[in-house]
């Protein structure tokens, strides 16, 4: 039996180690929150640490590295810039990894590419071979199985559709465009114009709830969201000609009264003969998808 | 001396044939008018004729044939069923080439695509390795180079970014969609908007003229267009991390009163770091393109 793969999965609230076997498998995982350090080293060591208790669970030896990050990457260079973790600007989080894992391969994307393959091994992607996968949380990201293989694009920072404008004339984006897909249904912003029409919550699982209970702010903010994103999968699969779109991330999860007006919007912006059997359906792996996609950043192309 | 390559390009108004040889030269072309008829075999008469024209050209030698079409298309079955020759649906053009060029490779591509590959090949795309090449004039199409190769997509009909929803509330489009970009900025619709506005010309190449001599309702009919055309472009290049967009057809030619805004639109739109080297040129081969691009699907893979 090969030796597993050592994985590791980079955020801004936490950095995930663990193990997957050559079928897939997580066989082991732990996590450490992300330090607010501007010590780019203090928030190394807390990745080490992830590492050290991934690497012990497999007697120290593994048949490689998968690193998924949040973005921007640098693929030429193996470094990361991540939005949300000041102290890394550059950081050479290949390098450093194969530092303590010598002699073996090495592979890093982004963490929306790695969703995208995680699901596409082990989770709802299973057999499609034109594939985006994405996550709607606090924003909205995402990566490309194109005929079955991993879409990097030019620089490794293919498949950042939050920034796809679904609306010319929509609200300004943090990316610095405007009537970006983000700047309108993120789980921020679905709460933010809700809270605007006079709904009272904080955060878009109390809007998730307050909708599934028939609250009819939140169940508009929804619908509102659900076809942004809709012009955006549209959008997207004209251009790739996709036959699958999984999607994951916590806004996702609030169900039907996300799918059952995304479903219907789809229908009314993917006009084209050859979409018409584009499927969209919900995320199977959770958070895991982003270790298990780092796996399989390992594996031989077909 | 190698056999030059036969090429083909269908289209709703003319159908073209040619001789392309190795090093992406068309040595030969001749053209027909697609003739208006029902009769799926009196349209064929026309093909065949451009390409017995071209054949005799070579001596009846070639050393395969790249046929360029209008969508739909169907690369599994190798038959096309173009918007605009209604004699045609699920023509097996494929079969019928290969019928008259027996023993040679026979491939097949969008027109987008074919833009896309001739003018990467031989156009202003050389060297660019991640590369959209879109035509704008009737309706809005183009294709994809990625990693230096043609992007087919899963049913060969990657590229169709006049079907990217750049406004959600905008208006609808021939597609069955709403708010895709060729909705708004292909050429007659540039021309009705700006009658709207009262202007009285008809035709985008008057529109133009009429730009380029200083008519406020021209010029804001192209800045309009070029907005939209911008936020499309910005969304493709995030979803694809591109490093290129060349633009052809009718409409490209306007020059600067297109270019000019749509480069100032576009720095507004693709914010995020990874677009700050994207660069838009206009296309270089005119209607070459698709005929030498035809050819290019005869190319190894680099």
């Amino acid at each position: 039996m090969s030796a597993p793969s050592l994985v590791l999965d980079i955020g801004g609230t936490k950095i995930a180690a663990g193990l997957v076997d050559a079928k897939g498998q997580l066989l082991q995982r732990n996590q450490q929150p992300t330090p607010r350090s501007t010590d780019p080293d203090e928030v190394w060591s807390a990745a080490e640490q992830t590492i050290a208790e991934a690497l012990a669970a497999a007697g120290g030896v593994v048949s490689g590295a998968g690193i998924s990050s949040a973005g921007p990457i640098d693929l030429t260079r193996g470094t990361i810039s991540p939005v949300n973790i000041g102290a890394w600007r550059g950081f050479p989080v290949r390098d450093r990894v194969a530092a303590v894992v010598p002699g073996v391969p090495v592979r890093l994307a982004g963490d929306g590419l790695c969703m995208a393959l995680g699901e596409h091994w082990r989770g709802a992607g299973q057999g499609a071979t034109f594939m985006l996968g994405m996550v709607v949380s606090t924003g909205i990201g995402g990566g490309l199985v194109l005929d079955g293989v991993p879409y990097d694009g030019r620089t490794g920072n293919a498949g950042h559709v939050g920034h796809v404008v679904v609306d010319q004339h929509g609200p300004p984006c943090n990316c610095g465009g405007r009537g970006c897909v983000e700047a309108i249904a993120s789980g921020p912003h679905l709460v933010s114009w809700a809270r605007e029409q006079g709904w009272v919550g904080t955060d878009a699982k109390s809007l998730a709830d307050a909708a599934n209970a028939g609250d009819p702010i939140a169940l508009r903010a929804f619908t509102r969201g659900a076809d942004a994103i809709a012009a955006m999968i549209a959008s997207v699969a004209a251009v790739c000609d996709l036959d699958l779109v999984v999607i994951g991330g916590g806004v996702a999860k609030s169900g039907p009264v996300l799918f059952g007006p995304l479903h219907a919007a789809l229908r009314g912006y993917a006009g084209l003969d050859f979409l018409s059997g584009l499927r969209v359906v919900s995320a199977a792996l959770g958070g895991d998808a982003g270790l298990v996609g780092a796996a399989a950043l390992l594996r031989p192309n077909p």
